[in-house]
């Protein structure tokens, strides 16, 4: 076992992870707490808590995520795309009392810009396990605001935000599209993705038009109650999906959870296209990238 | 003053509206409850305090909406498109005790069918109001589940479902979407909501990747966050109209809600499209028409 060099944190909206890193970029120990910004904005008690018994006083810390936003501890500005690991590392922003660096998120060349936060960091983290995506790649991160990326000569060069995860709990939580299911013992069903994600590819009028079917289909007797959720996420992926590979073709690379990953791949499979690999741990991957760049870390 | 001859119910999810209807189908009194089906679901009680003072015992009573559905008091079944309003005049549920008659849904040749209950009695009231759109029509309700309907030689020949309203909603309440908003006053803005128009009719992917442009917009200072609502809801409905005008051609009239109908003439009139007429008080003039057609009252 390696010595630990690096307190790295990813820290979104809900949650964050901390990780105990040692060299090149090895996870020594990680931890992963419910204190998000939006849940607990108490944010040196909440570094604080995610890190006892790691050696904090001697090591630097660095984060990424939503941490960096306006709502969150130090504002870190935007980065512009494109833009590569050290021009992040350039970028990166104190935090208060020597506490450590927090990553920028980027804009997209779109106007108005797009905007991301911690991803960033998984697409560097990505790259530095997967050296082949440098030269030139698409890559596809799952998520609540699931992002796609283009990546040329180790940079990120333009990237597009579809609400697909959260326009899933939305619906599933609070529209008559999740009622089915709230009444009935959900069920996974591969069958109802699969007929979601291609009813999604025939709907040439795009989404609007679709959703109410996943009503529709379960009136119909076509998708039973308890896999009507399994329908509307085929929907909503195969319509992602739709539109991303035609502004962005097939990715080569999927980053983020597997279980996630994995669905997305079910769905590129249905449509016919080759399986991309998954990247999981980009985070803290990117960290330690982005942390020796910075000179935080020896390189 | 005309004689009352009919007690009108148009009876919905979260709210019904009875009328107390003379000859010809005008309305001597009306009320609104918000006890629609899922709500309050002791029917008999709730038709009763909906209906109290009026001649009850003298008069038959006639309901359209979700009260047909298998969550409401009787099953009243689909009627499949082509349907005239004879075809619904034929096709009435007795309710209990000699309560009255509940009008039925429609189904749509889509596979799987698409469905109405309630918008098919609006139709026929619209045709009613403005017999000129009897022979060939494109009509609009919007709504929490917006219609767009074909109407031929005085029948429903096609329709869709656009959950417009209802999306909008849980956006609104429930996403990152609706947060800026929320944390502000709300400001109505028309310029907020014509960009959105636009944006979603230049947006050929559809609405997948418009969406996160309700959040963009406002971090990039070219929406207020007060008026951000504005945008979202433009977009919506902007994307309703790509993907409607597209399947159904230009609505020959607005039906229903006057303020809603209102925001969808602006959307036509921001596209170039000429302007439609709003046609109101379309439920009570169908059940009317529905109840004659059926003999529960003199032609």
């Amino acid at each position: 076992m390696t010595d630990p060099h690096l307190i790295a944190v990813d820290w979104g909206t809900t949650s964050l992870r901390a990780y105990l890193l040692g060299p090149p970029g090895t996870v020594l120990d990680a931890r992963e707490a419910p204190r998000g910004i939006m849940r607990d904005d108490r944010f040196a008690a909440v570094l604080d808590g995610a890190t006892v018994g790691w050696p904090t006083a001697e090591l630097p810390t660095i984060a990424s995520g939503m941490i960096g936003s306006l709502q969150g501890w130090v504002r870190a500005p935007y980065v512009p795309c494109p833009a590569s690991v050290d021009d992040l590392a350039r970028a990166l922003t104190p935090l208060p009392d020597g506490r450590g660096h927090i990553v920028p998120g980027l804009t997209s060349p779109a106007d108005p810009p797009d905007v991301m936060r911690g991803e960033e960091t998984q697409i560097v983290g990505a790259l530095a396990l997967r050296p082949a995506l440098a030269a030139s790649s698409c890559l596809l991160l799952p998520g609540t605001h699931a992002k796609w990326a283009r990546v040329a000569d180790g940079r990120v060069v333009d990237f597009r935000t579809f609400m697909t995860g959260e326009l899933f709990a939305v619906l599933r939580d609070h529209s008559i599209l999740g009622r089915p299911a709230r009444d009935t013992a959900a069920v996974a069903s591969d069958d109802a993705f699969a007929l979601g994600v291609r009813a999604a590819q025939e709907g040439s009028e795009g989404l609007a038009p679709l959703l109410f079917t996943a009503r529709t289909h379960v009136l119909a007797g076509r998708v039973e109650a308890a896999a009507s959720l399994d329908f509307l996420s085929g929907l909503l992926v195969g319509d992602e999906l739709r539109s991303g590979l035609a502004a962005f073709g097939v990715p080569d690379a999927l980053v983020g959870d597997p279980a996630l990953c994995a669905r997305y791949a079910a769905a590129l499979a249905i449509l016919g296209h080759a399986p991309a690999p998954v990247v999981d741990h980009a985070a803290p991957a990117g960290l330690w990238r982005i942390a020796e760049r910075a000179h935080i870390i020896p390189a």
